[in-house]
């Protein structure tokens, strides 16, 4: 069954008339269409009974045939109203349905072309499916995973003392796409102290011997699938030994949640296993951050390994484990694989060695 | 002074007690803070009188303080609410403008939050600084021209019979990155047919003699300004008389429209200059879309170069002018240049031969 029929159902089982879908991954998952996030209004409307139409702009309706989508596509023009176009479609709808990353100017519009109708968010409707991965998905994140380890193994070409973060992340991101990428989505090269900013990207900052350093990339296959994977690296010189020891103790949480992490226990439980770890050694200040994040099409969707989230793991969800230790002004670490829950256990993704890699 | 505070005056005098702004060009525009836009919120809280503050995921504060932002920092922990800290700084503002590009899901979440302000779009606002370029940014785009214009110098590199458009893409994508953009926003190269459809970005389709090509490509630059610029070129053998007559017009009707765009006139009498030429020549159904778009931190802003717009041009404001004529099934030919209004006339940054490119 087509995804999009599986939303209307859902749509249908929980009162909502009709959904509503700009471009991004939502739209991407129901039609397969990847519009680009434009100012002209592209929108798929999805009665919860009856035919969905794609509403695209009429400069667009070439693209849009030729993502092949199984829908009917209506186009509007230059000096059309197209959010006139989306309220014809969706009729009497007593319950419009918006995808949680509409863009607030459309949300307004769309208050005002359908004043009659009340305004839900939908994300959760479409994550619901989303968050179970199928087969063919579960091999488009394995084929991200491979592209994404063979650039991690390609980082000794180009991590040397003396590069700056910045040209060392310029060759990572040729890399990425030379393996199989289609776009480069994000590169962090933390060095020495800026591994310790988790989100830190790139910076001017020479690469000196002797530091840690955190390379977390990834990017979007053609399938629309995502990979992410962080290794440590160590650019020459000694490691310090305080680093050394806060490693020792990440490798063993990362571990411990890698074998933790299976259909029937809860993400916040995946969380609690490495967090107890790295408290007990006494670094549970440095974890900063949750464990990790769903990933499919988009690089951070459902499940979130958080503390707090009591959702039971299934068979096909796929998310990061990726926890990690920082020292404020010295350094960081963090080891991150994606996994994907099997029908009794876990397949890891990642399979890069994740010790502390001495270049 | 800085932008802030020029939005921070123009809300207190509209009506709006606060602007709440989430990653995307107004933020960068008002704070230099390139924020990555993921689900962890990251929102400028701007009252219409007193001091704003930025918050962010606590393992963001060290990128947000790297960015140098001029506001104070706010943070939250992985389990904190965001949304209540941020009605917290709102205080009991009666009316929030929201950003253009916010997020369903954080308008509705704010409305929660919030319950007692009447949220409004407030895009406008901030378009209405962004709008009328300072020096510094028509310099910033002046060099974005530069850059993409050198890339052009260098299509003879990768186009020929032969290649794909995919292949002949990746490598323009490259060039994009080594002429000095920090990231590629869109290459389209359309060959024969595909060049019909123009928003078409790149297919395996392997490009013929003979063939025109439409190469709409552009980037943005580390100083956050992006680049636009398409021509045509003709990758060996001859060119259909068909087109070359159609040719002939569309550079006819480009460059009136570079001699008309001044300050003084309205965005839609530029429109009409190109419009009319290409019309009284036949092929008025063939100009399937307006003329153009602002551009300056975002590649599609304020204003708009199309039927209906009657805003008048100044000084500062800059936008293409792309007219393109389209023959369904068979070929497409556009011709897209940047330009910025100065005091009493046009500046065109993009400068490589607008005729169609024999290779």
């Amino acid at each position: 069954m087509s995804t999009w029929r599986k939303a209307q159902q859902l749509a249908a089982s929980n009162g909502i008339d009709a959904l509503l879908v700009t471009p991004g991954a939502d739209l991407r998952y129901l039609t397969g269409y990847v519009a680009l996030p434009l100012e002209r209004l592209t929108c798929l409307v999805l009665p919860a009974h009856g035919d969905p139409t794609l509403v695209v702009p009429a400069l667009e309706r070439h693209a849009a045939e030729a993502s092949g989508v199984d829908v009917e596509i209506a186009t509007w023009g230059e000096t059309d109203d197209p959010f006139a176009l989306v309220a014809g479609l969706v009729g009497d709808a007593g319950t419009i349905g918006v995808d949680d990353h509409m863009w607030a100017s459309r949300v307004f519009a769309l208050g005002e072309a359908i004043p009659t109708a009340d305004q839900v968010l939908a994300g959760w409707l479409v994550q619901q499916l989303r968050i179970r991965k199928d087969a063919d998905e579960v091999d488009a994140l394995r084929q991200a995973g491979l592209a994404i380890d063979r650039v991690h193994g390609r980082v000794d070409e180009w991590l040397r003392p003396g590069r700056t973060e910045r040209e060392v992340g310029a060759d990572i991101a040729r890399a990425i796409i030379d393996e199989g990428h289609e776009t480069v989505d994000f590169v962090i090269v933390g060095s020495g102290p800026n591994g310790a900013s988790p989100h830190h990207e790139l910076s001017d900052r020479v690469i000196e011997a002797g530091d840690p350093v955190v390379v977390d990339i990834g990017g979007t296959m053609p399938s629309g699938y995502c990979s992410d994977s962080t290794r440590n690296y160590l650019a020459g010189g000694a490691v310090d030994p305080a680093y050394a020891d806060a490693y020792a103790v990440l490798e063993e949480a990362q571990r411990a949640q890698l074998e933790h992490a299976r259909p029937g226990v809860t993400a916040e439980s995946v969380d609690a296993v490495g967090r107890r770890i790295i408290a007990d050694a006494g670094y549970g200040d440095l974890f900063i951050h949750r464990t990790g994040h769903g990933i499919g099409q988009e690089t951070h969707e459902e499940p979130y390994i958080v503390e707090g989230n009591d959702l039971v793991l299934e068979e096909g969800m796929a998310f990061s484990i990726e926890p990690g230790i920082y020292f404020d002004g010295r350094f960081g670490a963090r080891i991150e694989d994606i996994v994907v829950c099997t029908a009794d256990g876990l397949e890891v993704l990642n399979n890069t060695p994740r010790g502390l890699v001495a270049l």
